[in-house]
């Protein structure tokens, strides 16, 4: 690798640490989502597992294990769990956002149906339980049957909670857990729990992937509204298109007068959106310091991410995972 | 119970010896199908859990345990688990299928919408994940597991398979078994595994489960052909307005002479259909006999579900469950 360590990216590094973990894990992925009888499935997992995706969660998994001393085989089985999980849920969200683009590319239902991503979604998160049974450990199933949970119940909240001016801080952050969180946080956890680990360091994992989850997703509804779509592969303005109450609208909402609620409410609650309304969407967000109060929410969580980490023993992907917290939120800052 | 015996039917005689046991099943139901944080989700599950379904499922997981002698309380959690993934799998289908009705009433998508049905579905099937995680038992974790791959896989070969004149039997088997059977035979094998029972009577409730589960899919596809929208809760002819490619059409479409492929052709593969289609395509059912064939497959499967049950211990539930056999054909004999 000819990269400048000191200038790549954390992901990169952990990339570059986990090399042969991740090219396992890898390889496990491409031979469990392949199928005997519906050709199909791989046609529409091809997309979405070769689509350049960073595979954060899987090298949350790994590192996790490493740092604990782990030397058997059972993480690359939970690293390939964690991101059969994840891409099973970008079918479902895909199915239910009706979002045009993902990464940058079409998504799944539009080059194929609603009907392939729901039933692939479904094989691929049969296929990460038949990956997870495998380890043979109790404890490793009850996290990610609980982050499971928690993921669906997010979900199924954001329905509701997404397009009603009453959603607080609160219920943004349940959303958040469930939606992000939950799933970097068990990504972490079993790492540590399959590894053996002390349970502060479990907990310390559990802690570190949480807050990461957190961070990055309100550093993703920040960029929603500030980003590039060629950078991010996002259009920005996409969420408040599809009227998704985040985290900037909340707080700006919070200090509406009442002809700026009047305003959130015929976009977000009524969806009656017009020409000129992003742009005067942005407005306020400015006005309130709505953007700059996201940032700051973001970074502090990415600094509960970073004291996370000092339960955990002093080794190079510390230092990494250290740095990747400060990378998720410096997108945004 | 004033009914008498002898008439009653035989998942009327199960569900009266398994009363208290299904009482505890539905409580549990009852008591994980909540959300602390989604009130949409007893909304949509209610309307599917209380919808008169028989618990089939679950009462088959029940008496596989109690035939195999079991005392414990794990059978419960497995019951509930297994309907609820039979209920998930029913949210999931109505997206799919788009089809109007079931089980006599609105599906839960047109009532609520398809996001709900896809998430709903997902925290369903993840509460079931956790409740089979609660009885510590890996060899039940790797049977529904692998259960739910088979399920998910079947559901995505019918995708392709529906439509495609190609399909023969051996296909339509393999999608049976994904759809019906493989539930069926999981919820009897895991009765029979959480009692501890010696293997051939663990192989012996997998076969039951296996061949009762494709008996009732095969009689159900038949039904779609000649049975009544009032007693069954499904309409003439949906499967052949749906472009279905069931066992009827598929015996059929086999003996098809030129013309007629055509017609199959035209309205199965193509989906152009006209006034009086459904007509002609009875019509060329009864010609080759394809409806008695049927039957008689059906016949057959249930022929073997009773066989299997002979490794196991007389028992009143074993009577009843032979009896179940021939009841889910008898709807069509």
């Amino acid at each position: 690798m000819s990269l400048d360590k000191a200038e790549s990216k954390p992901h990169e590094q952990l990339a570059a640490h986990l090399a042969d973990g991740m090219e396992a894990v890898n390889a496990l992925i491409r031979a469990r989502m392949t199928s005997r009888h519906a050709p199909r499935i791989p046609e529409v997992t091809a997309h979405l597992v070769e689509a350049g995706g960073k595979r954060l969660r899987p090298m949350l998994t790994l590192a996790a294990a490493d740092l604990c001393g782990y030397e058997g085989e059972h993480h690359l089985r939970l690293a390939a769990t964690v991101e059969f999980i994840h891409t099973a849920t970008l079918l479902h969200d895909d199915v239910v956002d009706e979002s045009g683009q993902r990464r940058g590319r079409p998504t799944a239902n539009l080059l194929w149906d609603n009907k392939s991503s729901v039933l692939v979604g479904d094989y691929l998160f049969s296929r990460a339980f038949q990956l997870m049974v495998e380890t043979e450990n109790l404890r490793v199933l009850d996290i990610l049957a609980n982050a499971s949970a928690t993921i669906a119940e997010g979900e199924v909240l954001q329905l509701t909670a997404a397009q009603d001016l009453a959603t607080d801080e609160d219920i943004y952050l349940a959303v958040v857990r469930g939606k992000t969180a939950a799933l970097f946080a068990a990504a972490c956890q079993v790492g540590g729990v399959i590894a053996g680990a002390e349970e502060a360091r479990v907990q310390a994992l559990y802690d570190y992937g949480d807050a990461l989850g957190v961070a990055f997703q309100i550093a993703d509804d920040l960029l929603d509204y500030q980003g590039q779509a060629q950078s991010t592969g996002k259009n920005v303005g996409d969420d408040f298109r599809e009227r998704k109450l985040t985290l900037p609208v909340i707080k700006a909402v919070a200090q509406a007068d009442p002809e700026e609620r009047a305003f959130w409410a015929r976009t977000i609650e009524k969806g009656q959106q017009e020409a000129g309304d992003l742009d005067h969407a942005i407005a306020l967000l400015h006005r309130h310091g709505a953007l700059e109060a996201t940032r700051a929410d973001a970074l502090a969580w990415a600094s509960k991410a970073k004291h996370a980490l000092r339960a955990l023993p002093d080794h190079p992907l510390r230092l990494m995972l250290t740095e990747l917290a400060d990378y998720v939120v410096a997108r945004v800052t």
